[in-house]
């Protein structure tokens, strides 16, 4: 049953290209159950300004040249490579104390989150290398000068510097956004499960799937490096807000204005909603969750629960079954089957989670589990860091300090009562902002009152009910595509959250110009561009089509005939379009008016090229606005103008958007918007031209 | 022609509702032309902690009891106010040093970014207090479990401290964004120029349009103010990198990760293109946009141009023009009508910048200029602080430190050879992050890589052509709807762009929970939220109809003749919806298929209710996708949700979004897409009632 003993291994950085161990024989790193020691790591002598330089020379300029979606297959490859291998890191998991189900969250939750990006990415990005951010800005009256906004991948490094209690996940939930975005990364993981994150980069490193100097690892201190950073470098620190705060003020950070994104202490509160009282599903969910939340990793989760309001009335009904669920709970080995709770990851650890539950009795007293005698169904107690869960009670929460400022990182609890809504939503920011709130109701009214009451101190809120019950990841679950962070105590920082966390490793820039030179700069045909005609676009594939290709189709004129008869035969008897003394009435109208779906029906008629040919199908429209009536005897006509092309990386064809402008004889401007088409990369196909 | 001596006013503050004299004298303050005393200053016994605890409870609830449309309103009344006001501001802003020209970049410039804060947020936000951020996230695949980003008002105060130059444009470019947002402001204008931000609060205050405490004013030192802000709170900074840092770094700011954004030092570069010989437009625009930047407010701008990047063949010509051009330049009194440049805001700020230029000439000689012999054309050269515009050329620029880093905040800048675009590039990233810099070329190429290259190095890049010639606001002017800031140096922060900026002010949420509940709390329908029937909701007026209202409409086949019918009426004959062969060798299709607008137009057959009724028009169409074909036979039926109301704050309707969901007998999705339509409030409409 327990970890077999091995020789201790010696952790080496990855910096520079190289393997690089330790000028120093180093530290030595326990395993959290048996005591032995599992590695030892050390960093005397690495260069860390050479491996700053090495990053944004060699690393950033390999990635700069891929484009978003050549990063976004990388990193699915490298994903589905760190699947194959989870086992070998499941096994090195247990040391940590981690369980299956802890390693679970840490292993497969990681590299999963390291596909979501990769598939986000795909989907959500378009396949360049500079992001476009929000529409154009239209700067002058007369559409001469104009701006977009732009996002480039920062010029320089991020250093990711992570906890010990996620030594896999932490690594790939930062590293994702930051290698999608462009940027290179040194990964500094917390030295007490440092042993893990090296194994995995050593696998990655092996994959060869990285570009060189897109990743290195520091195992160890980080020595001088923060001295060497620059205004292009990212700092991303998760760990104690004592440390944190050091590094935020770190003369060369502040200098420079480094980026700097902290995830700290965090006293997550779990609301139990006044609906929800003893014998409804929300009371068992709210009461499941909470023992999960104390007892997974042992409580030594960032997200955990820590405070726990509830309705006045309720307080005996969940202590007791918080008591009972908790009392149940094997503790034990980590790599034992019949185990739900390992040991903490150090006994300096468990010495700090039991200080802390000193300082929260200040407030608060004991209602279940005993900080101090350890049961355990295998392994050794006094040898690992075993520790009980422990659930404490405060019955005066306005008045009390300790329980909404100490963070005991482990498995330990406070319920606390309120007494309405509002209570409870001031109780919760007691706790200065947290990463992560939940709310535990079926009641629309409580679910809004108690949300907007929350949002403003927390970066995600969780409702859970009855709706939700098998399909929810549950309160603490950071997931790829929700902002990870919170504000004030949790750090301020914000982490993930889909592509907007790729934007975090970007510099965002205003660009101001004329048409014409903007859209060389961004790629994106904008209006008042260049624009050149010639054959029919949708004669061309993807190889021969260009920004600007553009169609100014003949007239057709809308009669009241064609209305009459479009609202006949479409069902659509509107009467702005059937009666005279009707549309007169409304507000937007002079009389009868065409149909709006007529308009971009014959605009269609007007620009489509019939035969076959590249263009495979028209899949969307984005963006319509009709933008001034259509009367009868007015003339359409369309200017179709290709706006942006975005070629798929694994298929035979790509995505074109087309500018679709509908006027009419006036000038007035009908109608606007984009419509997408898919276009062939080459036409005729290869296939086809094979088969000949 | 001198600016008449008056008894210099004692500056106050205007906090928790009540302006407030300093407990001392005060610091004199003196006019920059003449050396006269215009105030004194000073908030010595002003209650900082009171101030800002007034701010969050009396200011914050109210403003966040407002919508963003109400909000909007207000700025919009303000900002009209102050424009009528504005010739008294002109008065007391010429003893800043600035001319007519300078005051308008200040005062009508100030109040202009106010209004298009105002526009925009009306435009662009909904009339609501939460904003959704992004699309939902389905976080399960039975679609039980999803999430929403919301943006939620901080629940503090932002406190906005100023730099000299801008005593006007500064506090109002600031609190424009936070006001919309919903946060309240501390305004502390630095105090060399603070008797004009003093009399434009005033004004301000008298006007009523602002809810009490959402604005209060601090006249001299912060003192122990920012001791006492928190995680809700936010700090910004315009000023000194020295000071900045300073502040950045202040323990409570530490420790409660308030939020802080710097604006500091920045060595802005101007490059001109190597295809912009003399002779050409874009050479004639670079020389007279240098000139500009150098002269206007004598230099003392964040953004003018201090490095002059020219191709080397071209040094000659554009020091002879620089040179010729700023020798024409009349320096004298702000309120005379032929001077052209005031002085500097005081005699400590023209020593500064006469240091500076002596650190410059470790790099750079002068060539034209003479920074210690002032010739002025009216007032005293030895009362006010005036100086000559002194161009400075260095011409190794590789080997120079001093003209990278130091700022001479004044009429300087320093012209530096090139030898190739990437050098021009290489060379403006010497600055280490700007907030921004220019580039005047025709050639579109040369756009693309010179933009590429500084965007990651700037918040904002402006290109300069001939095309652009009347219609650009120039280098120098940031712009309410783009990015105010810069990496590095610049202070790493990001104000204004548009809504972007009132966005700085809000809290960032991911909500998680089943769709009914978290469309209780967006306000939004969301896919699997609850629904209800009864009416058809186009009989229903803004007042009656509810989030959630659905129609669920009879199907309809699509048959052959429909689409051979709409083919031949339309124009479309698209070989994929006429010719079986053709469609069948399409990789999308089984057979010939449906036009989409088809679909649409048969959709909108079917959900249309005809007779006249609250909904006045279709004036949109979102996010239309088509994602399965409809083969002839096949049966459409739709599905319309009340999505989002949006009521407007001055009209008779407002805009209500529909969740369209177009499906075939499979129920397979044949079409989903937003329809936009503007229904009236009440129905009947009043009026007509009252006809009646």
């Amino acid at each position: 049953m327990t970890t077999p003993a091995r020789t201790p291994r010696r952790l080496e950085s990855f910096v520079s290209g190289r393997w690089t161990p330790g000028a120093r024989d180093g530290q030595p790193l326990c395993d959290a159950a048996t005591g032995q020691v599992v590695a030892t790591i050390d960093s005397t002598g690495v260069d860390f300004a050479g491996a700053l330089a090495y990053g944004r020379e060699v690393g950033g300029t390999r990635l700069r040249a891929m484009s978003f979606h050549d990063r976004a297959g990388m990193l699915k490859a490298l994903g589905l490579r760190l699947m194959e291998m989870k086992e070998e890191f499941y096994a090195e998991s247990l040391h940590t104390g981690a369980t299956r189900a802890d390693g679970w969250i840490d292993i497969e939750g990681g590299i999963g989150t390291m596909l979501t990006f990769a598939s986000k990415a795909r989907r959500e990005l378009p396949n360049t290398r500079v992001l476009t951010d929000g529409e154009v800005e239209v700067l002058s009256k007369d559409g001469s000068f104009v701006a977009q906004h732009v996002f480039s991948p920062l010029q320089g490094v991020a250093v990711h510097i992570n906890a010990f209690n996620f030594p896999v996940w932490g690594m790939l939930e930062k590293i994702a956004p930051t290698l999608i975005a462009g940027v290179p990364c040194i990964v500094k993981p917390a030295s007490q499960t440092a042993y893990l994150t090296e194994l995995v980069v050593r696998r990655i490193v092996e994959t060869g799937i990285l570009p060189e100097g897109a990743l290195q690892l520091v195992s160890g201190s980080v020595g001088d490096l923060l001295d060497h950073v620059t205004g292009q470098d990212a700092v991303t620190f998760t760990g104690s807000a004592w440390t944190g705060r050091k590094l935020k003020s770190h003369p060369a950070v502040v200098e420079n204005s480094t980026r700097f994104t902290m995830e700290a202490d965090s006293l997550n509160a779990s609301v139990l909603g006044p609906d929800a009282v003893a014998g409804t599903a929300e009371f068992d969910l709210f009461v499941r969750e909470v023992a999960r939340e104390m007892t997974a990793k042992a409580g030594q989760k960032c997200t955990a629960i820590r405070r726990v309001f509830v309705p006045r009335a309720q307080v005996q009904a969940v202590v007791a079954a918080l008591g009972e669920r908790l009392g149940k709970v094997p503790l034990g080995l980590p790599g034992d089957e019949a185990v739900r709770m390992g040991p903490l990851a150090s006994l300096d650890q468990r010495d700090e989670v039991r200080a802390r539950i000193r300082e929260l009795q200040a407030d608060a007293e004991i209602v279940a589990g005993d900080p101090d005698a350890v049961r355990v169904v295998s392994g050794d107690a006094a040898a690992g860091a075993f520790l009980n869960p422990v659930l404490m009670y405060c019955d005066r929460p306005f008045a009390a300090g300790a329980v909404h400022d100490v963070e005991a990182f482990g498995p330990v609890s406070t319920v606390m009562p309120y007494d309405d809504v509002e209570e409870a939503v001031v109780l919760a920011a007691k706790g200065k902002g947290s990463l992560v709130a939940s709310v535990f109701t079926d009641d629309p009214a409580v679910a809004a009152a108690v949300v907007t009451g929350l949002a403003p101190h927390h970066g995600r809120v969780l409702l859970g009910n009855r709706e939700t019950a098998k399909s929810s990841t549950g309160h603490g679950s950071p997931l790829a595509p929700l902002v990870h962070g919170g504000p004030g105590r949790a750090g301020g920082g914000e982490e993930m959250g889909g592509m907007r966390g790729v934007k975090h490793y970007m510099q965002r820039t205003a660009v101001q110009g004329s048409p014409r030179l903007l859209s060389a700069v961004t790629g994106r045909w904008i209006e008042g561009a260049a624009a050149q005609g010639g054959v029919h676009p949708f004669r061309k594939s993807l190889a021969e089509l260009r920004i600007g290709d553009q169609l100014v189709t003949a007239t057709r004129q809308v009669t009241e005939a064609d209305v009459e008869h479009f609202a006949h035969f479409t069902g659509d008897t509107f009467y702005a379009h059937m009666d005279s003394a009707a549309a007169k009435a409304n507000p937007f109208f002079d009389d009868r008016v065409a149909h709006g779906y007529l308009i971009a029906s014959f605009a269609a008629g007007l620009f489509v090229d019939p035969a076959p040919g590249p263009v495979l199908a028209n899949y969307g429209v984005d963006n319509l606005r009709f933008l001034t009536p259509v009367y009868f005897g007015d003339s359409l006509q369309v200017r179709l103008t290709c706006k942006e092309i975005n070629p798929r990386a694994n298929a035979e064809h790509g995505e074109v958007r087309w500018d679709c402008q509908v006027t009419k004889q006036t000038g007035a401007v009908v109608a606007q918007y984009d419509v997408l088409t898919m276009v062939a990369k080459v036409w005729p196909p290869a296939a086809a031209v094979a088969a000949e």
